[in-house]
């Protein structure tokens, strides 16, 4: 068996600059027109300049309402001394009417006084005053847009008045993209096959296409075979402008887009030095660029962005926009190999002013990362990566004021949260940006002051929960404690409980998988505290080092049969349809910094927090008690 | 015969708020949901929280291309001591894979060494590396968006891993609009009868209300007709969100929206002190706004604006985005009444790294204004307007780039200048702005720094052209003179010259109605010239002080008969079919100031200058001589 593992590993930008010229070199780049019939031009670009085919206004026109006179006739009328101007010497006109050539002034209806047969004037009239002249807003002939334009609603009005009827603009560039692996499944099943993958990423990168101003086609989806995808290639090949191979694009058994691109074209790139995304391809067919993207969503949006962007807008004719960048700090070390350009999704709140961007988990497989993202921070090519503390840039995906009206929460991940998120932007435009890094590495934020506050759920030596730990770790700050709910935390195995598991005791049998929470999180604590309670080394259970970040995350795996049995709330059980064994129940409380969060926030969280609808929703999710919801439980009196 | 001529004089914010308030009380900003198939919900917005209805991946996953193993058989394993794995112990497994639960670890391809009958491992795995975990990327019963977020491609993508098969979203709002007036037709005729106008408004409405989030319906024209007019508001009533008639909103004889409003529901505002659009109507009929929008398509923008939108946006849940703003100094003396709020389209460009707004025509009238305009300069109720030279606002309608990339030329116009615009942002991606002041006002504006170039064709003394004014405004000044065109100065006529004009001698004939160019212009200074030379006095002339600020302007007044000749060049007299007498063969110089234009941009204006293009399209124009094109004239030697 052989396997091509060896590829490229191109600077981005030299990649780009290849692929550019020769796009340029094949004329890729000249614009094709299109006569669009011009009320269906609304953000097209033209093709030409636009010539207007008539004037306007295209008679002599009154600019008031008013009445139309002969100058001559008003000379010398003042207010003691107003002149009469009897019925037929003078026109009713509105704003817009004809002005008859016998006519050159005009009146406004406020300084007449009308009689029945004639009208009283009390200022004498200038020559062509209230009249617009024939093309005083356009001529014919006049160039009323350049080429290269976009049609806004302004421009679209222009041209109908204008008397355009059908405008040359330029012909989208069409992307077809093709989908191709055995796995893919065209939509999801409730119950899919293992190994069986959804089929997204032609719709991500449709919609980026159409965005940057083309029109797309989708392939149907491919199955691992060279000569299918070889002929899907070739299917699209006439129509297509732009063809976009989806995965396949690295040196796997199964990757036969390289081969193929070689075979039908020329390969330009195979391999460009970014992370995420090395095994892109860039090569030419006929004529035509193909990309090849690899099969992990992240990386197939950065190799789009950082390929297709480009020369779809310049074969439309429209700049690529600026991206909206802010500078920030890094909230965590984040080392990066010296040789590749990456690019790492964060989210972005301003704290005190300061704008802080903290990494989001870097797995190129997770599309609700991109969901999640509010831009990304670019770890240029020579750089071992940024430290802590230290100053980046932020290319934003969203508006640089959505940013700043952010709260965000580093903490203990509770379902919860997502009703605050919810609630906050929807009745107060506050989007709350939640991390997941454990209760005590919410403390730790808290200490930094990197976060607004953080969800915790501690477990103190008195039984209580979390004051000694603030008391420890933030003895000096100034912050609320506030119940948000009370839950029951317990063993989640599958329906009808198969291994009979009875409580943490069970957790040593060397049948049962077990699977646990990450450092810090509460969950672990609270497991840690009664293995010891019962005496239990956690060195003898399988499983104790196998790490999942969230209650939802253990309960899947018990659901998918990863595992036998994890510890985390009754809501995860439920939302899961697996059997529940309780264990305890324990409180979940935000620790808010006063001191930094802006006090209308804090005014609208506590709202929220105490709302009868908050209250409803946590409470319909099950597991949970809210008779402490809302509640301070501490505030230090520093 | 009465007129009620009294409306409202209201303040912006005053009137906006009642607006809201009563749209607000009367519960018209509740959202609406309606269910999309997920791949039709690109830019749509979500109504409420969408939950993940499956885990991502569902099964456990290799994260890399390679063979999963059981840890336990690769302890040990270095380079020096590596450990082989018999075919059937382990599985080849390319990423995405399911990796069944024999297995625990993954080992990527660059680490295995594969024989015909097992594998040989030099590196010791660690239990569930490169293993992706069952909800690594959502888990069911995630939240994958909150309420009101728009979904963009990577959202879609994501919504479509997650399972989810149709999205709630927000229904869009439906604007139905109206347009009004006897005087208005459907399209542009080329031969149309005098005081038609073309309806254009509603497509400019309607592609604003898209851009801000609503559908939009268009009514057919209705007649100056009360009972017409309230029989299609109330045809519109049940379908649509949000009601606006066009026009027939001020006080004049024909405007019924007043009344209309009055009768079948509530007035809000009539008349709001803003510039233009006062006359503009806020009401409320069944708990549906009505906005009655002034018949000039700058008033009628601006009153959408400013109260259309804000509404618009807030029914769909997403803020208004920020204008894009800079800061600017108004290049002249901008004259505003105390108690309203003017709104000023301006031209923006940087001279000096100094950013210089040009206030241009305030005609309401005017669609081209739009077309050219930058954005717009806001004038506060309770200032007097603003002196040349003060700091402004500028609120963009395009892009910062787009702006500080600009080259601005003030002076005479000339149509060349057209095919400089086009091919300089066509080729350069260089935004060359215009505007007409006439030669002497681009002299002006060179001495007071405030314009890259000027287009001047002033006759000297000496018969040249330009340089003695330039050695008399600029003395001290670096610039280059550069030849653009030789043009054909003449009067025109209409077709066949009926009053049988030969010269300029027959201006003084009392029925030879004349029509002028404004004061500073080339070809009025030539025309003074002329008739200097013959011992014309211009008070004799009917018309001399008759005012046209362009070539074709003169020219379409003579086409459609508001006068019979007046002086322009001869491409205008062509480009409307008229006749020509020639007068004169006259030089058009930019004048250059070398000291202010980039050197990268002055580099490309005298490359489009002097390239065959610019000179075939004005050779093609007709009544041009380029012998000259692209020469140097003149160059001080400071």
């Amino acid at each position: 068996m052989s396997r091509n593992i060896y590829i490229d590993n191109m600077p981005q930008e030299k990649a780009l600059q290849l692929f550019l010229d020769e796009l340029q070199s094949c004329g890729w780049f000249e614009r094709t027109a299109e006569y669009v019939p011009v009320r269906e031009t609304l953000h097209r670009i033209t093709a030409e300049p636009i010539i207007a085919r008539r004037s306007s206004p295209h008679y002599v026109a009154s600019a008031m309402d008013g009445v139309a006179v002969k100058c001559a006739m008003t000379i010398g009328a003042t207010e003691g001394n107003p002149v009469n101007i009897m019925a037929g010497d003078y026109l009713e006109v509105d704003t817009g009417d004809f002005v008859p050539k016998e006519y050159d002034a005009v009146i406004m209806i406020e300084d007449i006084n009308f009689f029945p047969d004639h009208i009283q004037i009390i200022k004498a009239a200038v020559p062509w005053q209230h009249i617009r002249s024939i093309g005083e807003d356009m001529v014919e002939g006049d160039m009323i847009l350049p080429s290269l334009r976009t049609i806004g609603p302004y421009e679209l009005a222009a041209l109908i008045t204008a008397g355009v009827e059908t405008v040359p603009v330029i012909k989208k560039p069409l992307a077809a993209i093709i989908p191709t692996g055995t796995e893919l499944v065209d939509s999801a099943q409730i119950q899919m096959a293992p190994g069986d993958i959804v089929e997204s990423n032609s719709y991500m990168l449709m919609g980026l296409a159409r965005e940057w101003g083309a029109d797309c086609v989708r392939h149907d989806i491919v199955i691992d075979d060279r000569e299918l995808i070889r002929q899907a290639v070739l299917d699209v090949k006439e129509q297509a402008d732009l063809i976009v191979v989806c995965s396949g694009s690295s040196a796997g058994r199964e990757d036969y887009t390289a081969g193929i691109v070689r075979e039908l074209g020329k390969m330009i790139v195979h391999g460009v030095a970014v992370r995420p995304g090395k095994p892109a391809i860039l090569g030419i067919i006929d004529q035509k660029p193909v990309i090849g993207v690899p099969g992990y969503p992240i990386s197939a949006g950065l190799i789009f962005n950082l390929f297709a962007k480009p020369i779809i807008y310049r074969k439309t004719g429209v700049p690529v926009p600026d991206a909206d960048t802010m500078t920030g700090t890094i909230s965590k070390k984040l080392p990066s190999p010296m040789g590749v350009d990456e690019y790492v999704n964060v989210n972005a709140a301003s704290i005190n002013g300061k704008m802080i961007a903290y990494p989001l988990n870097r797995g190129a497989g997770l599309s609700s990362i991109l969901v999640k993202s509010d831009g990304t921070v670019h770890i240029e090519r020579g750089q071992e990566g940024l430290v802590a503390g230290s100053g980046c840039s932020i290319s934003l995906y969203h508006t640089g004021r959505d940013i700043q009206n952010s709260l965000i929460t580093l903490g203990s991940h509770d379902m919860s949260i997502d009703f605050l998120i919810d609630i906050l932007y929807r009745d107060h435009g506050i989007r709350l940006v939640s991390t997941n890094v454990g209760s005590m590495g919410g403390i730790m934020a808290l200490r930094r002051k990197e976060t607004h506050f953080a969800g915790i759920h501690l477990l103190d030596e008195d039984g209580g929960y979390n004051v000694s730990y603030l008391q420890k770790y933030l003895p000096d700050e100034n912050y609320l404690l506030v119940n948000l709910v009370k839950r029951h935390q317990g063993l989640v195995v599958s329906p009808g409980n198969p291994l009979n598991i009875k409580g943490i005791e069970d957790l040593v049998r060397n049948e049962v998988r077990y699977i646990n929470r990450q450092k810090g999180a509460g969950t672990r604590i609270l497991l840690d505290h009664l293995l010891k309670k019962e005496g239990i080394s956690p060195t003898v259970i399988n499983g104790y080092n196998r790490e999942e970040y969230t209650h939802l995350a253990v309960a899947a795996a018990v659901k998918n049969d990863a595992c036998d049995t994890g510890m985390a709330i009754f809501a995860s059980a439920k939302a899961m349809g697996l059997d529940f064994i309780p264990v305890d129940v324990e409180r979940y409380d935000l620790c808010i910094l006063t001191d930094i969060i802006p006090d209308q926030q804090l005014e609208c969280l506590l709202q929220v927090i105490r709302s009868e609808e908050f209250r409803e929703r946590v409470n319909g999710f099950g597991g949970y008690e809210t008779d402490l919801t809302g509640q301070i439980m501490h505030q230090p009196s520093n």
